[in-house]
């Protein structure tokens, strides 16, 4: 008895880990969309509504997708509208939401390596002594166990400060854990109404979330190579220098000229002190990386703070990660290409390393797969709101880059724009995941070349 | 004594063709540098202006600027605030402009090919039977003649329509040839006042200067290409067949898109007859291309026409075209890198031919140093004007793919704004043309390879 049992469990999981195998991108974006649905399902039920009269189909579905893809753009205030038990569901789906993308990304990338025979295979999978029967199940654990602690660390870090603002024990320890999944997510749903409006000063509110949001968003492979790796940085993987570098000068900039752009704003910065300046320039620096806190009014920054989120967020953060975007690596690989073309170096070689030439077709066809998307969707939001394109481009970014940051006029959506954001943030999340994976999987050998031909460019 | 002469012809004829062969790339920027600046001072007498006061610096600067990278955009309109000597000297610079990047991109191919050491040399070299002395003069007598014919060409089937309009013969005249060297070198500046708002169905005018604008931003090499191969099409350059591809698609698509969007629109196709409906989004559909004339109102067409628009501007034309952007066949390779990646094929094939990997990094720079001048200048407008965002991406895309089509705010620019788009329009001019060619001339080989390690892509 306990034998069947064990060889039925045994032949579930290798059903699976078969499938993991054989086609990684249909298992990832086959289980999201089946995880959106039972959290939609979910929010569709009376009782998660602080009205008890059930949320709409379009509403509901919107927030399932929204916490499940951890964007964080929301079409009601959490606070709010939903109930405690619907608060509940959305901190949930936010949890599983984050824990699918990491586990499908490094199931991705195992599925790469293997497929490309390297000897060097995902830092995951070296690092849990895997079987090849166990190894999705152990690289799950480790996700959970990891996101957990780090989630839990931002937690703890946050509970004295809810305390300290007067907050019941309960309700602080709530609030606590709700922005630590939040951000070590980047996920950017917030539990009140109000939101960090309020805090724009408070260092001990924004720093612990603003660490939570940034190693999040370095994604799982480069924190298992820096806990790894700890003693010795230099040894740190190519992919964990060029997210950690790329990562540092992008918020470095943002915060710059976020500081420079709002400091008289008398919408934003305006009336800081400047020390708050300062933090609040570092915290919306932090942010596009694809959180989507905020604890100024978006909506009252500059047109052109605005025009750098929507480059910030395109970028947006780490391979792997509960971040979206095309990611860091994406765009320091572009850049590297070019800096090895203005040199004329034939090899891209960056931290003693070389890059594969095949990297460079996979981040443009990431880009141009991205851009497409955004362009797409900004044409037909346009189409259906009649806005003006500042405010329509910065919420369709934000969609896609899973980021949530809002300008504050995704509530006042008609439900078509509503569903055009819906596909957005699932294709936003599944896509650059699954497209990088699903290309690197194919390769078709010809015996024959053709003769080479050089189109001119530019 | 003759023979003193023409020794020193022969030695002024060879310090060009070493400078070209040196640094192409330094002798394209600074000559037309140079020739703004002649311009700018014409333009700046007291005959250039109808009210005899002489025009700004600023006003010179811009529209000498824009006439010379046959940009077309303008801050006072050319038929009624420049005399007839100034309207000859924006049709010079147009003429010397257009010319200047046909000659300039050919000699710039002519380098690159011979640093490459191919034995299938730069179209035009082969086409004409050069001596090593006398190639970049040949060359230029083969543009100036096959251009300046077209150009009559043009001018020629024009003539009669703006007789039929009953315009005295001298002006008919006048204004063909303007129309018809405008058209060709897809400079887009018009001799009236009301351009050619009034002929939104006029067949007999629109359709030379469509026909016109596309050969004219097809590019040298095409031409002449397609003017060797005209019985055996099938046996055109990779260069001419993904040039003509990609244009055509990209005409089609776009006039579709424009059909649809503004067919009921009351401020451009709404009153119109089904088939002045269909001449009016082909001929808007060309234009982008980068002619940048205009049957309709810009200003009144949809947002999302405004969007669709910016991204066929920001492509462009062809290579060594007197189109801007950063180019068709840029855009060409990217897409085909992608589809290669997609069937995991090693190379990139079409047409039978092979593109080597180094044309993709190639196009990512282009690409990425174009999207980044549209970036930073957007970002400074936006600054200095307070305007929104999709009028000021509108003209910024404009000017820096040599457009000139305008939603027509540019006139109303304040002037540190005039200096913004002078500046990006140079660089749109001469950026892409010198990037490609000054890249492909470095090439550093190394012996020693670094170690492959690849990054995680998306
Ligand atoms: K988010
Ligand atoms: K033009």
């Amino acid at each position: 008895m306990a034998e069947t049992f064990s060889s039925q469990l045994v032949t579930a999981r290798g059903l699976v880990d078969r499938l993991a195998r054989r086609s990684p991108a249909r298992l990832a974006v086959s289980s999201f969309a089946g995880v959106v649905v039972i959290f939609t399902l979910l929010l569709l039920t009376p009782w998660a509504t602080r009205s008890g009269k059930g949320a709409s189909i379009v509403d509901a579905l919107f927030t399932a997708t929204s916490a499940v893809c951890v964007t964080g753009l929301t079409v009601v205030p959490t606070g709010s509208f939903w109930s405690g038990f619907g608060q509940v569901v959305i901190l949930v789906a936010i949890k599983v939401g984050g824990l699918g993308v990491m586990t499908l990304a490094s199931i991705l990338g195992l599925a790469v390596s293997r497929h490309l025979g390297l000897t060097q295979r995902m830092l995951a999978a070296t690092e849990v002594k895997t079987t090849r029967l166990g190894e999705v199940g152990s690289l799950i654990r480790v996700v959970v166990i990891t996101s957990t602690s780090l989630e839990l660390l931002v937690a703890l870090l946050l509970f004295p400060r809810f305390l300290a603002l007067r907050e019941s024990v309960g309700d602080a320890a709530w609030h606590a854990v709700f922005y630590g999944v939040s951000a070590f997510n980047n996920a950017g749903f917030v539990p009140t109404v109000e939101g960090l409006d309020g805090h724009v000063g408070d260092w001990a509110l924004c720093l612990p979330i603003m660490i939570g949001v940034f190693i999040g968003s370095l994604g799982f492979p480069v924190i298992l190579n820096i806990m790894r790796n700890r003693r010795r940085l230099s040894r740190l993987s190519l992919h964990a220098k060029l997210t950690l570098v790329t990562g540092g000068i992008l918020v470095a900039v943002a915060a710059v000229l976020f500081l420079a752009l709002e400091w008289t704003n008398p919408g934003t910065f305006g009336p800081l002190s400047v020390p708050d300046k300062i933090l609040a320039s570092l915290f919306q620096g932090v942010m596009p990386r694809s959180a989507g806190f905020s604890t100024v009014d978006i909506g009252n920054m500059h047109e052109t703070s605005w025009l750098i989120t929507d480059a910030l967020m395109f970028v947006g953060g780490g391979s792997a990660s509960t971040a979206g975007g095309i990611k860091v690596t994406t765009l320091a690989v572009m850049l590297l290409a070019i800096i090895a073309e203005a040199r004329g170096d034939r090899d891209i070689e960056v931290f003693r390393r070389r890059v594969p030439a095949e990297t460079i077709r996979l981040a443009i066809a990431v880009t141009f797969v991205g851009a497409t998307a955004v362009l797409v969707s900004s044409l037909l939001l346009l189409e259906i709101t009649g806005w003006r394109l500042d405010v329509v481009l910065y919420e369709v970014i934000s969609a896609f880059a899973t980021c949530g940051l809002s300008t504050g006029v995704t509530p006042l959506l008609p439900d078509s724009g509503k569903y055009v954001l819906v596909v957005l943030m699932f294709v936003g999340r599944t896509g650059t995941m699954t497209l990088g994976a699903a290309l690197a999987l194919r390769s078709r050998r010809r015996v024959i070349r053709m003769p080479e031909e050089r189109p001119i460019i530019g």
